[in-house]
């Protein structure tokens, strides 16, 4: 069937975005809000991320002058209050990602437009600007935060799977994600008994990531990678994360662009060609 | 001991149908049934499918130019009309696959004749033509439903495992499935954290698929492949379904058919070969 | 510190056992005991045993001239009654494996006893023998049990994992097993959503078991191999077990023995050597 | 951002600890407290680690001429008290690990204390010496108990992740582990049906740790392997440790220690200078 080649800026054949979503202990919090906590484990593991693992990507990103879209929620910007400026100074772009890292899907409209007011005022006493993005917390999203996002000038969302190159949702641009490109689904382990698998191995993700890359470069695609300081910013992620960006980096075909630059460039060139629905589905038969 | 060797025709070892379950988001659908659902998520991801997967593996298929035996779900059919016309305008076999991806083994005898009723005549609907084959849902069956498939006029079924050939299940001819060659097992994730792994490589399942094959070549067998357009339609899918195909079709014994051919070859020579009972078990002891 | 080396007949440093338990329909029963079972899914996938998978095993054995130890439950040699005759008349040793594949920790004494008593009666009845060989299915058992096999003259039981080698629990010959040595556990796939995980790679299993085969050669221990008919009766396991035959069978000083000759060196030989006691453990504190 | 990197003695660009934990049926008999238990499997497999397991482990030490940090819970230097005094002897390095391996989040402080001070009276009457070290079970922590180790003369704990590297926390030393390091995650199955996953493979294990292993020479980390003789001891395991030592001893620049010498250094050269708060987080919002 006749369908549309998306279109990448000048000669580019797909595009290369590094996102990294900056969570620390905030969907620790919220998954385990009103219940008493008493282990310091999966608390250590996570404040890994902004000691030491945050500054190990940024780094990497420095290796290969490359900028990085980072999405922080709002309880990580007042707990480490450095880390926005920081981004902000080394020319990253910076968004929204929830207060609490909160579950979009499992709150009343009402409380997701607190928590987004809530959030948009900490981006705001941080940074000084108004935000611009918005990646949900576990990649969820419900028409009626699509709507609110667009009248608060929200430009884009990122969280979305239904293509592999933006469109728009509702008359917002998707940037969108997939969960093939997550660090987390494969090395995220807390060792509380609730785990359900354990690490994959370096040389395993690589094949995964690898052939996903290739195949965006003949589809045309955007591969949207998305790591977590606390777990990417480990030794051996960081030298997986290098011999990825290092395989991408000898193509000239390749736009690596932050999402900010990727959503402008779709709203200024194809914003009506690929439209979509914030439609749900009828459950009740 | 002394055993049949299964008869392909001419001087063909082995068979080699490429099966296609158009679920889109139906079993979502099924599994939420009478729930409030609220969150976009795995919806985006499903509709991925008739957007752009679809037609990826159609084109994928021209490439080598196969048809494939696509079982569309009713309420895939009526809520993306173009899908069945445009199967059959290009010429692949098309067939049933429920109506919302019911689990039959759920379903009273009368449910599952209803069911099937219903998804009988929205085949017919959309493609003018009565259904002469039939897929269940999650690849379950029960005795009454292969009575009332023969009833119904189906040619043949494709949903058990009880050989790796073709054979009869009370008298109905069975085109046998296995889940070691789905692609769902592999590559389906939700993220909204029910799932019980993530992603396996693309090499580790051209492993499994490869092994298969080749001993689908010693064994005469039949070497079933199934996709779904909203999981093997994303980039990196299409690479390894077409390394699959290019490895497959070096050899010239291996017979590129349709599940209907297939079914057909089974009726005209081996009936009666291979015939089994649809006996359930006592578990009342 | 000093430890005895277990000694294997003659300038042998380790013996491969290649056992099978012929479960086909039977854990399905056990499990479902008592409830309601409408679907034919499983049933089918586990009826590929008997129709096809043992005798592609017994097959493979004759290609490498080497006799299997096959553990049979009751209800599968009374379902299928031409198992036990057909394999003992090959050569191959058969055993006990329970009536309905019962988890013997979840029954008390007394039925423990009963069903002893029911799987000795129907062995003898379909082969005119007196059993000599006990594998517990799902590879538990109790003190209790322990002393029930000896006293119905059992020689040897094959469930436990307490050393590599032949050893004696409560003065029974044990000839040991290991999960990491099962196909089950990488190979068994059910897809009605109760399963937490999918197939194993061939290539991935066979390092698994290439590593244990090479670490038995030196600490000299025992490889006991443990398949299913339904599950390595399929097409690409019996390549995969060939594979790691051919490999062994490369090696001179690997003695290639049925679990029964492996019980009767042991007591012959090292009987008093590595005796355990069969003690349970206090978690009243 | 500038950050201080690790300073390890001399020449030396990392560190390597080779640590175990002695559980044997400890973590069993604690998660089954109070329950009744009638099967043998497990603690079959766990009887393992005391009986043949630990002395591979330490031979496997003595190849490479290498000293341990091996903690022990007392329950099982009660049950084996053979343990505590070889290991001693051999120059192995010992520490606490819990009574009945509990998990020390689920306990009241009161509690906690108690299981100390019971830990530390069974480690004193076995070695005849105060206990300077501490592991907890499981990995877990908490404010409390980190204060209670101080005040009982306990030099360093060794279960938290928030560096990889030595650091301080409420001023007690800290050496770190990681999940990822450990053996049980990999290769602990119990074929009980409460597992969530089967073992991994040797290759795919070698390959996390070897890239963990390269980025720690990277970074300038602590590269610290935890094993249980149960697990470890089982002949592919040794050989895959003998591989992954084999690799690393080919560098100069591998400070070979144990926990005691690296906490040692920590404290003498760099204690104040990777400092945290045992902190827990707000979690009623």
């Amino acid at each position: 069937m006749k369908r549309y080649k998306y279109q990448w800026p000048g000669d580019k054949s797909c595009a290369f975005v590094f996102s990294v979503d900056v969570d620390a202990e905030s969907p620790f919090q919220w998954d385990n809000r009103g219940k008493p906590v008493a282990g310091l484990g999966e608390l250590e593991q996570r404040r890994f991320g902004p000691r030491e693992g945050l500054y190990r990507i940024t780094d990497l990103l420095d290796e290969f002058s490359a900028k990085g879209s980072f999405f922080v929620p709002g309880v990580v910007a007042d707990r480490y209050p450095e880390i926005l400026p920081y981004l902000t100074e080394q020319g990253h772009e910076t968004g929204l990602h929830g207060y609490y890292h909160e579950r979009v899907q499992q709150l009343t409209p009402d409380e997701n437009a607190a928590v987004l007011d809530k959030s948009i005022a900490t981006y705001q006493a941080h940074t000084g600007q108004a935000p611009r993005a918005y990646r949900s917390p576990a990649w969820e999203l419900t028409p009626e935060l699509v709507a609110m996002l667009k009248t608060r000038g929200i430009v884009y969302d990122s969280s979305l799977m239904g293509y592999d190159h933006p469109y728009c949702i509702d008359g917002l641009a998707e940037v969108p994600v997939q969960w093939v490109l997550d660090d987390a689904i494969y090395f995220k382990f807390s060792g509380n008994g609730t785990d359900a698998w354990h690490y994959a191995s370096p040389d395993g993700v690589f094949n995964r990531w690898i052939e996903e890359f290739e195949g965006q470069r003949e589809f045309g695609g955007l591969f949207m990678l998305t790591c977590h300081p606390w777990i990417s910013g480990r030794a051996q992620r960081i030298r997986l994360l290098r011999r990825l960006m290092t395989h991408i980096r000898q193509y000239d075909d390749v736009w690596w662009a932050t999402a900010a630059e990727v959503a402008a460039h779709h709203i200024a060139t194809q914003a009506t060609r690929f439209e979509v629905s914030a439609d749900l589905i009828d459950t009740n038969f």
